[in-house]
């Protein structure tokens, strides 16, 4: 038999090097039998659409079968753009076909973000911790970070002036809305003087928002593209609010730069499933994104306020968390000593699942963090989850002697 | 209004200076109302098997509908690698569900190799020309190429052998049947000695098959992958023999390699479309394919058929043409001085259009040729469109004085 033997296989070197990331070990945790996940940032499978989904599929079948199996262009289906623009355009931001590219999943927006952006050694000023899964994509292009420290109201942009001075930054990357991992959004008068910054040192911003049209509290945020304008690149998907295993995502940006990210879509994957992008463009058509992103929240407001609760009455006094206005997430801060990672082999072993959170740090700190997820548990569940996060902490809280 | 400007977008240079390819060309041509165009690569819509295809989602909803809006793992959903392994081993390549990965098309597997493999100033061993959408993926990673001559027996591996030892390129890339552009199928004689030459000197082979399983001509040749075992990496799809507009692809390649593709892929995408792949399965679970490459062998063979003889019929005789026993595209060699990039604006005046071959030639030349689809045009357009190529040439075939 003829054989390569791999560990001669001429990979590149940071190939081989990469971590399997937190992500991947997310659904690990989340598939095992009896565990109770708080791990995934899985929407809640119950309330899929599956019905309106079935009858765009048939609607697009009935008018459009031949196309939607079909090739079709890098940019996405136009009449998809369209109406995302549309929507985009009646929420605040004026858009047109032009400024939407369709792409596969808020991910594939990120890993475009990258590719056209980032050079090996180039910094990307982000929040501290974000999101693991661009740091993932960002780390494959050798970015370094500038990390900016957050609280209540977000991102602190002053500091961040200061990184833009010292590291050039390519790129600014924020999840301003229910930010994974924390659940902060930013403020008003941070988005501001964002954009200022951002405007003034000429860096794009590129606003990874999934989760802005799930505030289910409080009141709304006009999103960092509303108010920024061209100074800004939204990354949005329907992941969150629809269904995510269609992987239908875009951006929303300049009509001067959206070639760029159509030639090096067109070398990755040529285009996004023509299939999805039909379908949600049925539904959407058919108006009924709407009433199901209000259901959506209904039910997540009611989750987070099972697991708030739960953990007003089994976790001990001096952990902390946030009590996010919308999203899918909630931040847990540990006493300094506490080790959330070494800890975690022990909350398996008591059947629940988290993901720590120094993977979300870029600067390699919050080992005493953990993010919890809300939106897939059932209400039971939430609650014995959480009963066994209490127990597990308050035996491990205790600092060495 | 906060602006920022596109001159000023810090792009990566290479990013900056891609060229749009040939491909969205082709695209653009085969739109204009009233030309016949032989330029893309797209499988005959008629064939598509819709009624299968909405049989398939509907038993998915029925069974698994939640499952299959959700996320899943990036390797692909393990019953669908299952019944792609266990297709694989019956004709011929014995292969396991880990042996696996799903991509979203043929494209995003070329993608992967080439983030896996491919270092800026990195050589690449090919065939001279081969697949434009291949060239793209890897030049983005500022690939350099050793472009092997062919014949009709294929790639002329003595020749590579020679390259090899010049440049030792990281990867061999080859379509080995009904390549293309150029319809030419490796011989079984070429096969064993390309194994032979990637064995010696340690280098895998990466055989992009999209068209193998549509042969309606001839002796079958045994697959790169079920001669080589080891040595192979095999890249499918099923865009031509089902539906591009799914976009499921796969590899078949060793256990110790396929992982380090699954960690590039999952910080691309996460994954390729559930519920595509869902389809896929149930479709393929159904035992639908069989019966419909059949028909579509049956239905290209005709096409072919139809275009060589129109071809004999109107084209002059100091023009060649290759007569593929498979596939979706025949070559055409027009004599030296002919300049089929200079050509086709008049070609596209006379409401005809082709791809020309000089993108395909990782050299540089080419410039006398040009791919010709036969598989989306009917034979009424066929037969038209050649007459129309065939007075194009007389018309321009003397030398310029």
């Amino acid at each position: 038999m003829n054989k390569v033997h791999t560990e001669k296989w001429p990979l590149v070197d940071h190939v081989v090097k990469m971590e399997s990331s937190a992500i991947r070990e997310i659904l690990k945790y989340s598939s095992k039998p009896g565990v109770i996940s708080f791990a995934g940032g899985l929407p809640a499978p119950e309330l899929f659409p599956i019905d309106d989904l079935r009858q765009a599929f048939d609607t697009v079948m009935e008018k459009n079968a031949r196309a939607a199996v079909q090739y079709t262009v890098s940019m996405g289906i136009p009449q998809l753009r369209e109406i995302i623009a549309q929507r985009a355009t009646d929420r605040g931001t004026k858009s047109e076909a032009d400024n939407i590219i369709i792409t596969s999943g808020g991910q594939q927006a990120i890993e475009l973000l990258a590719r056209a952006f980032i050079s090996p050694g180039d910094y990307i000023l982000t929040e501290n911790p974000t999101y693991v899964g661009a740091l993932q994509a960002f780390t494959y292009y050798q970015a370094k970070y500038a990390p900016v420290e957050m609280d209540d109201q977000g991102m602190i942009v002053d500091k961040a002036e200061e990184l833009i001075k010292k590291h050039n930054p390519k790129v600014i990357y924020t999840v301003s809305n229910f930010q994974n991992p924390t659940g902060i959004t930013m403020s008003l008068e941070r988005r501001k003087q964002l954009i200022d910054v951002a405007t003034k040192y000429n860096i794009p911003i590129f606003d990874d928002n999934p989760y802005g049209d799930i505030r289910f509290e409080g009141e709304p945020q006009p999103t960092l593209k509303s108010l920024g304008g061209e100074a800004v690149i939204a990354i949005r998907t329907f992941s969150k609010t629809l269904a995510p295993g269609l992987r239908i995502g875009w951006m929303n940006g300049p009509k001067e730069i959206i070639p760029y990210f159509e030639k090096v879509k067109q070398c990755t994957d040529l285009h996004t499933s023509t299939l999805g992008q039909h379908i949600i463009y049925e539904y959407l058509a058919a108006g009924k994104a709407e009433g199901h992103i209000e259901k959506i929240k209904g039910d997540y407001l009611a989750k987070r306020n099972t697991m708030l609760e739960a953990m007003r009455e089994h976790f001990p006094k001096d952990v902390k968390w946030t009590e996010p206005e919308g999203g899918l997430f909630l931040w847990v801060t540990l006493p300094e000593h506490v080790s959330t990672s070494a800890l975690l082999p022990k909350a398996i072993e008591q059947k629940v699942a988290y993901v720590h959170g120094k993977p979300f740090f870029p600067d390699g700190t919050g080992d005493n963090t953990m993010r919890l997820n809300f939106s897939n548990a059932t209400h039971e569940n939430l609650v014995e989850g959480i009963r066994r996060l209490g127990v597990l902490f308050k035996e491990n809280m205790q600092p060495v002697a």
